[in-house]
């Protein structure tokens, strides 16, 4: 039997995932069948089944690999000093993850992939683990941006830090929503969106920041 | 034959898009079969068929109700002078169509339907026209509300209100999207969390509010 390389095997998971990937972002996690993914890739059933067992951890790889590609946009993008503010911090995650890596045609259909893999954490316990982990994972390293903000003097002193850092993850939970629905958002609507809301005006009464 | 009465027909329509949503939210649109809402609202197929030809005419009713629900309880919650900012607004409309609504056990279920809901647009063509119906009225309505914050000297002028609006809607999607998956989100948090965005200074060079 002739040796393969890691690389070799790196390479083979890659296509097998790209190609599991482009199956279910196109017709469904449900519609896909193994034999759907095997014809994508173009490879056997031993040479695909040798890394996934099915589908299940196929859709787990993909999930653990996006949070994977969030988490380094997202250290890539916090490293300035001062913190970049959430507008400017989201675009550029979301420009490094979505818009660089995906060809435009494709960002819908990731989008819907993100969703149905939450849908798909329904009935999954395994895969609302993983998605458990990389949303904590998130908020953590929200959180810790948050309250660098806080020492900061750019946000007021009376609202838990971790109240904010799952609202901005909210704002891309829901432009993923949105990218997936209509396909027609981009970056730029998010941050022009937490530009406009964080000028606005107190409401009357409240204490202001300092 | 007996004569039925309007109210009657309403009754029973509501009885059964009820038992139609409790299926799906506890089991998913797939698993779920017509033979299961029969069962789950104890009625005939003659009488639930009467009302709803199938799944797809189900969860479609139960999307444009709740939309319904939605652009009621944001009507109610925006009639106020000056309009409401959008932490109160947002969650007052959340309390309103969540909340009030639905028990704290059920609102789970009821965010992954809605999630269900936003995965079966990709294979349902009517169900995501209604979806793209119902988020245009949301769209409209908050545009108007962030062009009023504008001309009340509450935004800065240099960002589109539609922007603002799409990235407000973003917001209650992430929300639902985390109650989704985790079920442990309250209202509180993405009142707070907007209300932290609200007070952030804005970036060095950015021109001030008026």
């Amino acid at each position: 039997m002739a040796r393969v390389s890691q690389e070799h095997l790196d390479a083979r998971r890659r296509q097998i995932l790209d190609g599991a990937a482009r199956c279910f972002a196109r017709n469904g996690f449900h519609a896909t069948s193994m034999q759907d993914v095997l014809a994508e890739v173009g490879l056997s059933a031993g040479a695909v089944y040798r890394y996934f067992r099915g589908k299940e951890e196929l859709i787990g790889a993909i999930a653990t690999e996006a949070f994977a590609g969030i988490r380094s946009a997202f250290e890539e993008a916090s490293r300035a000093t001062p913190p970049p503010t959430p507008d400017v911090l989201l675009g550029a995650v979301l420009r490094l993850f979505l818009e660089e890596r995906i060809e435009g045609a494709d960002r819908q259909a990731f989008a819907r992939l993100i969703v149905q893999v939450w849908t798909e954490t329904l009935r999954n316990e395994q895969l609302a683990g993983t998605l458990s982990e990389g949303y904590h994972g998130m908020r953590v390293a929200w959180t810790r941006l948050v309250t660098a903000y806080r020492e900061n003097g750019l946000l007021r002193a009376d609202v838990p830090s971790d109240h904010v850092a799952r609202t901005l993850i909210a704002t891309a939970q829901g432009f993923i929503a949105q990218q997936a629905l209509f396909g027609d958002v981009s970056v730029e609507v998010l941050e022009d969106g937490l530009r406009g809301l964080m000028s606005m005006s107190m409401p009357e009464g409240d204490v202001p920041i300092g």
